[in-house]
Parts: structure tokens; sequence; C-alpha cells
């Protein structure tokens, strides 16, 4: 399983995924899952994925030999963002109707989704959530996130915090938190964890890139507050008692 | 869709469950989901049901004839827990074996989940949860908690809280706290409320039970509160600046 958030903030937009891959219970490795296209000062595109891994590789792969074959249809000549959405989900269509007819295992299921987020130059910065369909959603403007994968036990804390002008280090934060409950709660998310930040209108490379290792110590230290911080906002609700003594 | 929690404390059992049921989008009813059969002094037992509608009402409707009629196997005649717990896998499935064949509806799914949990004279507390295909599993020593139908969010907060020697009031709020993050993340958990607290080895009617209607007072308090200790725990985090200059 996978867990990955994209943020679209008036300031810029926040990626984050774990790295963890599972193909059953002896098979967990760590890929990467956050990748990213960039022309400095004309584009800068970033994709993340969930779920079967052969069919995100040759979408990735696709991607990378269009781009370096020149075809008519590349992520350097696209004019929108929108349209690479919908050239991924094209992509990730054909991979998955390749294996259509089933293989040997049952159950088997070729489906991938994306994140796919950028901006291109003289565009504002846009965020899609690409389906196994092919379609795709963007933001809402009240809650300007998307999550692929594993995506329930994080969601509460970013409904509570995450707003269009929420301030990216704080964006980060609470990426980081949601998937840190994620990690907690499903042992199939875990580190290494990629946490990146792009500010809006730069076309630059990102501002602001972390990795944290399982034993990051930023990472270890939040997870402790939060744990402890938890427990103090817990314990400090209003008690039952008057319920108790009302209904009784 | 559902929600309902069940915990085993060493002080007793706790149960907690939505009311709201929904038949596709224009059918938006609620429906009680917590049943309880009690010989005082003698044994009592609670169940909550999640999933298809008409077979829980079903499982439920017969668990009722069968103690009405003195079936050779009934709630009152019933040695142990568990063996009621046998007893609503086999209803349940029988249920669901007269729709198996499916109707003119595609994707129709007749499968139920119940949470059992109760105390016979003589024996400990039991806590079950059944699934659909009719065998049962109890609660973990560390994890004392069973859910069933949308579980995924409210999880974090039972994870963290709630052991096997927590006391009722805190287990209980923690349940609504859990509920409430639900709520706020799926439209189709709602209330009333149903909150019941069984003090073990008393055989006694339920020591506490509170039901919140969406505008109760403490219910409010409480999601208010939640929310800004939550907001305050989430500021209270270390900062990742040091991480971006470590680094970059």
């Amino acid at each position: 399983m996978t867990y990955c958030i994209g943020i679209r903030l008036k300031e810029g937009l926040v990626f984050c995924s774990d790295s963890r891959t599972n193909a059953g219970p002896d098979r967990v490795s760590t890929y990467g899952k956050l990748h990213r296209f960039s022309l400095p000062g004309e584009r800068q595109l970033m994709l993340m994925t969930a779920g079967n891994l052969a069919t995100s590789q040759a979408v990735v792969a696709q991607i990378e030999r269009d781009l370096r074959e020149d075809a008519s249809f590349n992520v350097a000549k696209a004019q929108y963002v929108s349209d690479i959405a919908d050239y991924i989900g094209k992509l990730g269509l054909n991979e998955q109707k390749k294996y259509a007819s089933g293989g040997p295992g049952a159950g088997f299921n070729a489906e991938a989704t994306y994140i796919l987020g950028g901006q291109i130059k003289g565009q504002p910065t846009e965020l899609y959530l690409v389906y196994p369909e092919g379609n795709h959603i963007t933001v809402s403007e009240q809650y300007p996130f998307l999550q692929i994968g594993e995506t329930k036990y994080g969601k509460p804390i970013l409904d509570r915090i995450i707003r269009p002008d929420t301030d990216h280090e704080t964006a980060m934060r609470c990426a980081l938190v949601s998937m840190d409950s994620t990690m907690r709660s499903n042992a199939t998310v875990g580190p290494p964890i990629e946490l990146l930040y792009y500010a809006a209108d730069t076309l630059a490379d990102p501002a602001e890139y972390c990795r944290f290792e399982e034993n990051d110590e930023y990472l270890v230290s939040l997870r402790r507050a939060w744990d402890d911080n938890i427990r103090r906002a817990f314990n400090d609700l209003p008690s039952l008692q008057a319920v108790f003594d009302r209904d009784l």
C-alpha cells in the first residue's frame, strides 16, 4: 500500500509520499513514489503514484520515453497541466488493458492512481488526481488537498488544518502528521518519507525538499510531541459525567 | 454506512454506534443499531450491526423469534457468549444465501457485520466481531477494541488512547471523539449516537447510557473543544524549519 498527499496552497504546492510497496507479505520493498519533471524557468511538474507498481512504473517510463524521443505530445510540450493529466490517464489505461484478461492469480488488479501537480509558465499552479479510469479531478475551494492510497486514517487532521491560505511550513508539518497517523494504523505504509514544496510562480526547482528515514531525529521528535499533545488535547475535553447525571 | 465501536475494558464493556442508514443518496434514514438482550442477574448481551440493513434486521428478528418461541438454541439458553457469536454468524449467512443469486441491481451486497458483547453469569465479559462469512474474532490484549462499518477515520485516536485499564468515562469520551472524526470525514455516518456502558460482573442493566441528537449540548461542546485542542496540539509541534536548514 501507499499513501500520498498533494496540497494546493496560495503560496504553492506541497507533496508528501511514503515509499513502501508490498507485493505480498514476504515482499515489502521501498520505491520512490515522487517523480519530478523540471524545465527551470518554464515548467515544474510533480507526479506521485499509488496502486499497481508495474503499471505506475510503466507509466513513468513511457512519460520519460516520450520526452526523450520528442513525441508529438510530451510533458515538455504540453500547453496545460490538465492536458498532462489526460495523457497520464490514457497511459495508465493502456497499460492496464494489456493485462485486463488477468493472470493466474485471483484478484489481480493492475489499477494505479496518480496525483499530478505543477505549473507551466504564464498559468497558475494546478493539482489533479488521475483515476485508474483515466479521468481526473482537482481540489475543492475549501479543502485544497488530494490523497491517494491508504487515505482514510490521515484525513481528519487534513480536514481540520489545511485551507488555501495555510502557510507551507504548517501544511508540510500537517502532511507529516497525517502520514504518521497512517503509518501507525497501517503497517503497509512506511518510511522513507519524501516531502517537497514548490513555491508558486518561481518555476524553479523545489524551494524545500526533505527525506525522512525511519529513525530520522525530527520525525521521532514530531511523533513523540504529537502523541503527548494529542493525549493532553484529549484529557482536556469536557467530562461525560454531566451527561451521565443528566440522562440517568 | 455505519460506524460502531466495541471496547472491552477491565472495568466493563463500552458500546458506541451511530444511527444513519443510507440506501442511495435520496434515502437516508436513522435506525437504532444497538440492540440489547437482558436477563438481569443472569446475563447481559449487546449487539451492534453494520452493512445490509435487510440482513441485519432479519438477524435481529430471528434472534427475538428464537427467544420468544424458546428454540433449542437461543440467547437466553446459550452457555457461552462465543456460542451466541457462532449462532449470529450462522443466522447472517443463511439470510445472505437467500439473496446470493442477486437482484436486478448491479453490485448488490447483502453482507452484514456484527459486534457482540456481554457477560453470562460465572464467566468473564466477552466481546466479538462476527464477519459476514460467519466466523468471529475477539479483541487483542494491547488494543481491546473492535470496529465495524466506516472504521478508518476514527481508528488513530482509539489506537492512542484505549488500553485495557483505561477507565470507562475516558473510553466513552474517546469513542465519541472517534465517532465525531468519522462524521466529519464521512457524511453517511451521523447522529443520533448511542453510547452504553456495562459494568463487569454486575449482570445488571447498563450503568450508563447516553443518546446524543445532532445538536446535543454536550456533543457540540465536545466537538468545539476537540477542534480547539487539536489545533493547539498541532501548533505546538516542533517546526520543520530546522529540517529545511539541515537538508538544503
